[in-house]
């Protein structure tokens, strides 16, 4: 039998899952449901490779895996499949392609996209339950934008990251930061090369309390010189956080 | 005891509900969830209006209500209780407002706006499930925005209504339809002084089949001509269309 190795694009809600990364029997993961989904498929156990591990409740437009199958699946058959085995898992593959034998989802990502939404109203959610960051109160949108550009470029985010985090280096460097209002939702685009546990979540709760009014800009930048996950705010809610693409080298 | 009449903007998610009107007692409607609330609120029997029903699986985000309830409630107090009692049901009062005792959310309506949704691509959704219609293939944008054309102005509507529709006369004038295309998601907004049962869903239909290539604008012209639903396609999916808001007069 030949392995060739395959690329997926993967949209998925997270509202259900314990996150991305397979856990013990029973946690339900995206992880476990893909390679249950391929089980039945192969008959055999595969593993999958993620660009990232997305948490609790984080949802996906264009996650990335990459894994090894026979060659005797097409393409096409191997998305017509998974996403029948899937269905009503809300977990989708949106595009299945074949890659070098030495691609590797994660480790040649060179960058990485989320979005943050929050919507800015007085009432509850009713479409968007789960789907975003409800704020009761007005944002002040030029304020959030100005504070945001304190975490562009490379800092030590000690301060921005889960306390459980387990990266070796604190350190990373933000690409863009970019924040557009829409009506009452407001998104948050991040890019880089890789983030930190919790990063994203943290940094929006700290751009949140600017925009609200309960700090400031020069909070922000004292919090990041301590270097210490006590002096951040809060973690966002994960329900916000969308795991929108990833780059790669082109070969 | 004095009434005041309340005019209410409110945002549903349709996929539970049987429609906005009520129904016998037992089948879950959008009225009997907001009618429950303000019994709970008054202790007595409030009836709302709405400027249009919706059908089952339908979605709205700025439609329109008015009751009359005793001015001893602030506005405030009726948002804040009346979304205290919604919780969980997917319904939220967006804004509360008084108006003129002689408001009438339904007959005061100057124009209505619907937006329909499809996202158009090969695999199924799993963010989207139940908020759009999916259709597997590529559709042609242009031909959908030429076709759509045909529905323009003031015509006889009676081969895109539903054969349930009880509406007196068929003519209907749409003032606008507008599709844009974002993605793999396109768009339709409609607006028009009413519509007639089941009719942007029909049109959608017949706009979308141009776009397939299964149909021609001039075939959409002969089905119109006929004045028979028969010569009219099948209803679109309930879950790709949202009510989004209404104008009224300035008084």
């Amino acid at each position: 039998m030949h392995l060739k190795r395959v690329k997926a694009i993967i949209e998925y809600d997270g509202t259900g899952y314990k996150g991305f990364q397979r856990q013990p029997v029973g946690i339900p993961t995206i992880q476990q449901e893909i390679e249950d989904a391929l089980y039945r498929l192969c008959q055999e156990k595969i593993e999958i490779t993620a660009s990232g591990r997305t948490d609790a409740g984080v949802h996906a437009l264009g996650q990335v895996i990459h894994f090894d199958i026979s060659d005797r699946f097409s393409e096409d058959e191997i998305q017509g499949a998974l996403n029948s085995f899937l269905r009503k898992k809300l977990i989708v593959l949106r595009k299945v392609k074949q890659v070098h034998n030495n691609f590797d989802a994660r480790f040649d990502a060179i960058e990485r996209r989320y979005v943050y939404k929050i919507i800015s109203r007085r009432a509850s959610l009713a479409l968007d339950i789960n789907r975003a960051w409800h704020i009761k109160h007005e944002l002040d949108i030029l304020k959030m934008q100005d504070a945001a550009k304190v975490f562009m470029g490379k800092h030590n985010f000690n301060t921005f990251r889960s306390s459980e985090c387990q990266a070796q280096s604190p350190l990373r460097t933000i690409n863009h930061i970019f924040i557009k209002q829409d009506g009452e939702c407001i998104n948050f685009l991040f890019s880089a090369k890789s983030f930190l546990h919790n990063q994203i979540r943290i940094m929006v709760s700290a751009i949140k309390e600017v925009g609200e009014g309960s700090c400031t800009k020069y909070d922000i930048i004292k919090a990041l010189e301590k270097e210490d996950r006590t002096a951040g705010p809060q973690t966002a809610p994960a329900c916000g956080l969308y795991f929108l693409n990833v780059r790669y080298q082109q070969p």
